[in-house]
């Protein structure tokens, strides 16, 4: 860590912050908590998490290696396996990531039907909120 | 939510993997983790999420309204106030966010380690282990 930066997300100059926006990804996320099933291989991988490409999880794959978040096994076969399973630190996001994707699966319904109600036009002028929420009266 | 499909993140047709996308994504986490300080007004969301351009914000907000996370209220004052707070959904998506942020600070020594130390290349001939944890004997 650079001294005189105890790490703060909100500081855009702390390491920190770089590290979250690089996590806070959606295949990131996604295939970390799929590996928390335990070791896979790539198109095993690819089967669970419906939609990403084959570089698009090289990729994600390359970089959670790099946080040593996700270790890579290969096996001397024919043709070569290669698996990959999470290290005790990519278990620990992974348990955050399952989290994340559980609250969505969980609120999905209200979170669409708020979409789908629109955001009322803003009118600054007057005493207002959004979302339908009792008025202010002081 | 579409008939035949029960949320599920990992299939790509289903709506909640696309609200996981949307949601999963630095500025989103760390305003909705800060407001759930208290009720905020743009120029203090600015000052404490560093770093985060005004149209940014804006926007981030407005999709943050536009799922009912956040509301928006404004007061007939001159210059108008307007102030952004919580749903009881934001609330409960805040918590996570702020998970997600105390574990990144939390664990960026570690990370930033990691990314100095490098992957290494890969080897699929041989039986090796990325990461230098313990070979694979069988």
């Amino acid at each position: 860590m650079p001294k005189g930066c105890p790490p703060n997300v909100y500081s855009s100059a702390c390491p920190s912050r770089r590290v979250l926006a690089v996590l806070a990804e959606k295949w990131t996320l996604l295939i970390v908590a799929q590996l928390a099933q335990g070791p896979m291989r790539t198109a095993e991988i690819r089967r669970k998490v419906d939609g990403v490409s084959e570089k698009m999880l090289i990729q994600t794959l390359r970089k959670l290696e790099g946080y040593a978040l996700v270790s890579r096994r290969s096996y001397p076969e024919v043709p070569p396996r290669v698996e990959y399973r999470l290290t005790p630190l990519g278990r620990s996001l992974a348990r955050l990531a399952g989290l994340f994707g559980r609250w969505v699966e969980r609120n999905v319904a209200n979170l669409i039907r708020a979409e789908g109600n629109g955001v009322r036009p803003h009118s600054p002028e007057s005493v207002s909120e959004s979302r339908g929420r009792r008025s202010v009266s002081a």
